[in-house]
């Protein structure tokens, strides 16, 4: 008889459960539910606007959606609920839920349910700037800000419970706990409460070395914040893999899955497609390319690296330091490209020929040698994530003449980006931290193979595809897997069910020597504008936001 | 009885005449004849493909443009062709004629027929960069390649000579005499040959000390130019508003004109609108702003200007000395926008809305503040003529952000037009050449008043429309009228027969202070990309040409 693991893949507009068959690893069923309320970022529930840069979520959702798409992959496939060994549960993050004691969300509390800030405040709520700035001053030299490329992001926790303090301490003051979504959801299908080790790590600056950063740091950030790690945080710690406690009667019956199912411990969305990709150790590296990219490496050993994301040890495989770097804006800057930049005789064409724009532009783009286009992009179309950490560059289009057409636009835009990877591979080598061959998974990875090959030129490394199309699912039902005791570790569990594809991308040796070049003038104007000689951008958007 | 003058304005894709009733300045009758070869620049008259860089014309378009246009306009108005007392012509330049002694073209000869060099090189011919680049360094240090802002144009008249000697030296050898086209009209209507003193002294380098370049300097520039001077040029100078002769038998026969009625010596086409935008002394500037843009100026001295076009004495008014700088593309800025840039969704709303693109996109630029876009652009689509020579420059844009628009970037490239011109009027004042107020003609003067209302914050001047259309071909007819002798002078000709509209645009203050920050953003890119810091741009354009 089959025995089955179920990965949840929380990810921003929907949840994604997987079935796999632990004998084989086989996909058996998919299931996708699409949050009603979606991402709330210009009206608020009642309709009236909210403010620039926020980004909430109803929890209500998360928990639809649970009850949603596992019934629906065990009658997808057929399976017996029964042969349910473990469920592995993904998350985006930062994702902050304040909730009650009883863990049920705070925003569904009558009292609190036209407060914005009771709601689900999702990764890309930006709001909490200036508290981020002021974490970032008050570990000014520190080795933890170190970890974090020597800026703590906005997107972190603290900076976000610094935000609900200071706009609304009745919220802060009604919530019992505050915990990310993927706490919140092995909380609620097991009663028992853990942090997972991954994302205190990442988002909640957690180390083994001195837990979450220091009373004194988190008063000083905001006076409310005094006691909170004890009042209103979680300190059970659960790791990669391990058992959070077993599926409650209740939720047991929801689902139809036995009571006392193990759940493993929740991991950032990217993050658990590391072993799905059949990463465990040694420094193989995987990409994530979609809306955004996330680049995430192991090592042995902590060497802080100039402005990346996050160095977490047990942040992927426990026992080893987990590295993470990011493109705040990939495929993102495609999509602004086919709708603000390409002119109507395109679309007439892509019509004629019966396929997408993109896949237009990529046809014409594919036939342009190394250089031809002339272009020189540098793709901060929403400010620099890593190497730079700087929210307010821009995007620069540099070498266009009256015979620019928009493939070559478009392929300067992936040329922009592939630079900017190469930039964060180099700061990786240049910290020490070695980084291998690539495996590549998310959307754009599976639809361009000119992109795929233009990284591989850039990059000068081979780039393997993952062999599946939901690679977080995947590495959750491998997580799952593991704390179900299927497995007795990660590592064992991913070289049975971990998927790579046979699709390698190899540098051709001529275009590597002309990327090099053109990588040259890369790197000068991304120091030239990332760097303080000529802050121009910034001046810009200052001049930009102040009307 | 009314007297009448005719002004002929050889433009680069058509000719047009105008009548001018001299007693009330009235413009009478119009016509227009669009040469049926056009421009020559991909395929030549065989259907053969033209090298790079070329673009030539038909010398017969320009003798039956005359045969048009010229009775056209008597008919129309209904004028008596004995009432005609004078006739100016202007024309693109520097526009390359061969002939034989006789005035016959020598493309008419059947052994020339299909030898491209036999053809008219027009202005925009751009294959002689190798002869203009010599000719610099030939005469590098020399007050005469200062007077040309330190670098001679690959337009002018001994490059292009250089060329043909090089490349076909049967032309060169078979043509008795290489002349401007506005000097080859002169000479097919009166008879009697004399070269412009306008266009000799911007494009053949002609000054009053010391003649054209030396034989010694022609001869290195390529052997076969030795002796060309007097062998193959015109050494009788004709001078703004004198007559150059009468018109021949012939050709009054065919144009319905009185024998003997004089015309005036050629002007280079933007020239002729100087006065007829009411400007014959003064520091007032006139702006031509079509395809690209053109800036004219007046002053008593010479007092070289860094990388302006050139200076030449008696080139708009006898006696005065002629500035001239110049945007190699302006116009065709917007027209690459328009064709290659805007979205099908805007095509679709102005067709909604019965407007053409370039109107949708100035309404919604229009609604923009003064540093809204965050875009600032360096405006090289077509490398930068003033005050950089640098053909082999590119264009930029940077600030781009997800929420960047197509109005964003139409404003923005406004915007970089207008600052390019903002130094070339920064660099005449640092020479010590004031500039006044401006007039502005042109069909994007007339078209754009966003544009117009960019240029007065930017420039911190007030701009006047001229009031003709056609400000060439009435400049061609106040020149004509001087050489019948209706106005002993220009100055006094343009006293009653220039236009000057009542359209002014006024600098708005807090525009100022908003545009000198984002000027001063413009400045120091114009000076990092264009004065040798990083000379990115031109290393792209190598390897984009290498292909």
């Amino acid at each position: 008889m089959a025995k089955y693991s179920i990965g949840i893949d929380y990810g921003t507009l929907s949840a994604r459960a997987l079935l796999l068959n632990l004998d084989n690893g086989a996909e058996c069923a998919e299931a996708v539910y699409e949050y009603p309320h979606a991402v709330m970022s210009e009206k608020f529930l009642d309709g009236t606007p909210l403010p620039p840069d926020f980004a909430l979520q109803h929890p209500r959702d998360y928990l639809e959606a649970l009850k949603a798409v596992i019934p629906a992959v065990l009658n997808k496939a057929g399976a017996a609920g029964s042969d349910v060994v473990g469920i592995g549960v993904d998350f985006t993050s930062c994702t902050v839920v304040p909730a009650k004691a009883d863990g049920t969300p705070l925003c569904f509390d009558e009292a609190f349910k036209y407060n914005k800030h009771a709601y689900a405040k999702l990764w890309k709520h930006h709001a909490a700037t200036p508290y981020a700035d002021k974490m970032s001053s008050l570990l000014a030299g520190s080795e933890l800000l170190a970890r974090f490329g020597g800026k703590f992001s906005n997107e972190f926790l603290f900076p976000k419970l610094a935000e609900i303090a200071d706009h609304a301490p009745e919220v802060f003051d009604a919530a019992d706990v505050f915990l990310e979504g993927g706490d919140f959801m092995t909380w609620t299908l097991t009663g028992h409460r853990t942090m997972s080790r991954g994302i205190a790590g990442f988002k909640a600056m957690y180390t083994d070395e001195d837990g979450f950063p220091s009373n004194e740091v988190l008063t000083a950030l905001h006076p409310l914040l005094d006691g909170v790690v004890t009042k209103k945080l979680t300190e059970e710690i659960s790791y990669p893999g391990e058992s959070v406690g077993g599926v409650t009667e209740a939720w047991a019956e929801k689902l139809g899955v036995p009571v006392g199912t193990p759940v493993s411990a929740a991991l950032i969305d990217a993050h658990a497609a590391v072993p799905a990709a059949g990463i465990v150790d040694g420094n193989e590296m995987l990409f994530i390319l979609g809306t955004s990219g996330v680049q995430m490496v192991m090592s042995d050993e902590v060497a802080p690296v100039g402005g990346i994301c996050g160095i977490t040890k047990h942040g992927y495989i426990r026992d080893r330091y987990a590295y993470e770097a990011g493109q705040v804006c990939l495929g993102d800057h495609f999509d602004w490209f086919v709708k603000n930049g390409v002119p109507s005789s395109y679309t007439e064409e892509a019509k004629e020929k019966g396929v997408g724009i993109h896949a237009l532009l990529t046809e014409k783009a594919s036939r342009l040698s190394v250089g031809e286009s002339g272009l020189l992009a540098l793709d901060w179309w929403n400010g620099n994530r890593s190497i730079l950490v700087e929210p307010d560059l821009s995007g620069m289009i540099l070498g266009i003449s009256l015979s620019t057409k928009p493939e070559h636009i478009y392929r300067a835009l992936i040329e922009g980006t592939a630079f900017s990877t190469r930039r964060i591979l180099d700061a990786f080598e240049e910290a020490g931290v070695s980084v291998g061959n690539i495996l590549v998974g998310g959307g754009i990875a599976e639809k361009n193979p000119l992109l795929m090959q233009i990284y591989a030129d850039v990059t000068e490394r081979e780039l393997r595809l993952v062999g599946t199309k939901q690679a977080g699912a995947l590495g959750s039902a491998i997580y799952g897997a593991v704390a179900g005791g299927a497995f007795p570790t990660v590592k064992e569990a991913a070289s049975v069910l971990a998927k790579q594809s046979d699709t390698v991308y190899r540098p051709i040796p001529e275009n590597v020597s002309l990327y090099r070049k053109l990588y040259a003038e890369y790197k000068t104007l991304h120091d030239y504008f990332g760097k303080g000689e000529n802050d121009v951008m910034k001046r810009l958007k200052a001049m930009k936001t102040e009307k």
